[in-house]
This record gives structure tokens, C-alpha cells and sequence, in this order.
């Protein structure tokens, strides 16, 4: 299973690729999608840089799923659409491609790989170079990216457990990790 | 010019073709894009419904540019998020058709077609109806997206006009109809 996870935002859309294969997991690519230097207030401009980033890196990379990052509202309301359209964007480039997408808040994907849902970006990204073997931690945008990725994997991985174990204990436990449609 | 026009929604897009020659405009097409049925929640299904149905409408149409409403912000915060994908996911199924993009305030649109920023969306139906000669209002969405397809058509000829004239009365007058960038 190869993951492509995807932390969305605006001025940066972080990426991670993953292969997955049960527990074991390899690091692929990562890296971001940046769109600051497009005019500033052309949003139609940025959605496109977004989209088409998004998709270059599905051509490239040839991922079998996608896992995207759930976006909270900001106490600026402006700001609030400005992060929706931009995850919109990113979403939309994904299920164009027919990519499969599953959903995980940045908490999930913190409990998953550090173990805490408060976490710290760079607790974060020191734990994304250690389970993908990495020789320096990667950026903020693309650990997220990555982080999300990994989270993905885990909870397959925890799904699969849990189809053969079935326990009550274990169902709640990694209830944590499904898909988290939060809407 | 063949001008679509796209009022952004999560459950209901609305779109509205219309051909503008100089002043005098025609009826193309309208309708809407609808993700109710979709399952509950499932947000990137429905994002590719509006991804598919606003490239589909492009395909049959074959629109020179497009023109979509500005959305704004709710008094939910999590429906603005919902808002701001839904816009997001039509905006780079344009960008992505290589289709220059304007946008308009609701503001904008009611004042060109109505003569009045906080016309009703009847008085909205109705004047659609009459611009473009149709037999009845067409519905809400529709007209609604009929409406910021027939403000694009005015902003163009306007501006038109402005390149002549050239006055600032003229200029300030017509800033109103010009791609309302409120980010």
C-alpha cells in the first residue's frame, strides 16, 4: 500500500509518500506545494497551483490512497474559507484522480505518531524521521503530510488486527483511528 | 463571449451559460449540480460530484470564461469550512479547464441585474427571466448563477466603454462590476 498524505493550507500544502507493507513502512517522497509567490489575492491562481502540485506528485509518485488532513475552523472566519477552498482544491485534484480518501484530524495523526494528541510540530517531525528511518527531520508541512501518512497505515493496519481479534477493548481503541468525518 | 456562471454550494451548485454579444445577450443553458444524495458526510464524494458536474457542464458548453459568486462567511464557522471546500472544489474544476476566472460579489450581481445589492431572490428570478427573454424564473441557484454570468457580461462591456471614455465618474461608477478580490 502506498499512502499519499496531504496536509492542506493556502500558502503551503505539504506532502509525504509512504509504502506500507503490514508494519513495516518506507519512506517514498515529500515536500511541499507552495503558492506564495502567485499574485497576491488571486485565489484562482493559488487553487490552481494547488490542484495541479496535487496532482503531479499522484503522476509521479503512483499512490494507491490518499489521507488528508482535517481542518479546523480558525478564529478568523476569513481565513476560515480561505483554508476550506484550498482543502477543496487539494481534495478535489485527489478524488479526480480516483484516489481513494481517507480523513484524519491532526490529533488522530499526533496520538498515532507520537503517542500524544497535543503534541508539538517538532515533536512531530523528530517523530516522523525516527519511524521512516530519515537522516534529518523533515519540514513542519511535509512531517504533517508524512505524520498523516503513517496514520493511515496504522489504522489499516489496526483494522486488519481487529477484523481477525474483534474485541470489544480493541475496537474502541482504534476507533480512534478511523476515518474521522467530523462534519 | 459565451460566459459561465457558477453560484458555489456544498448541496446545490448552480450554474448558468449565457452569450453575450456586445449588449445584447442569450440563454444558453442552466440548471444545477446536486450532492444530496450522496451519503451523509461523505465529503470528498461530494466534492467530486461538483469537481465532475462544473468540467461536465465545460465539456457541453464550451464557455470562454467563467464568473463565480464571492461567498461569505457564515455565521457557523464549520459551514464555512463546508462552503469554502464546496467553492474550492468548482474553482479548480475551472482553473484546471484553463478557463479564466472573474468574481463577484451576490452584492455586485443583484446591483447589475436588479439595480438593487439586497434584492430578494425572486426579484433576482425574475429580472434573469427578463434579461434573457426566458418563458418563466428560472430557480434560485440557477438564476442566481444566470445573474453573475449576465454581471460579467456588463463588467465586460462596461470596461469596454471605460477604455474609451475614460472618465473617473465613469471609472468609479464601473469599479463595482470589476473582479471583486475581497481576500
Amino acid at each position: 500500500m502506498r499512502i499519499l498524505g496531504i496536509d492542506p493550507g493556502l500558502q503551503t500544502t505539504g506532502f509525504g509518500v509512504v509504502e506500507a507493507d503490514g508494519p513495516h513502512l518506507a519512506y517514498v517522497a515529500s515536500g511541499t506545494i507552495r503558492t506564495k509567490d502567485a499574485a497576491r489575492g488571486d485565489l484562482p491562481g493559488r487553487l490552481k497551483i494547488i490542484f495541479e502540485g496535487v496532482r503531479e506528485v499522484q503522476a509521479r509518485y503512483a499512490p494507491s490512497c490518499a489521507a488528508v488532513e482535517i481542518v479546523f475552523v480558525n478564529v478568523n472566519p476569513q481565513s476560515t474559507l480561505l483554508l476550506g477552498q484550498a482543502r477543496g482544491a487539494a481534495l478535489a485534484a485527489l478524488v479526480s484522480g480516483d484516489l481513494p480518501v481517507s480523513e484524519y484530524t491532526a490529533l488522530q495523526m499526533k496520538k498515532a505518531i507520537v503517542g500524544n494528541g497535543h503534541a508539538s510540530k517538532e515533536q512531530v517531525q523528530h517523530m516522523v524521521m525516527r519511524l521512516l528511518g530519515l537522516p534529518a527531520p523533515p519540514g513542519p508541512d511535509a512531517a504533517d503530510a508524512l505524520g498523516i501518512a503513517i496514520a493511515h497505515a496504522h489504522a489499516g493496519t489496526s483494522l486488519a488486527a481487529m477484523a481477525h481479534a474483534g474485541g470489544t477493548l480493541e475496537r474502541r481503541q482504534h476507533a480512534l483511528y478511523r476515518k474521522g468525518r467530523a462534519y
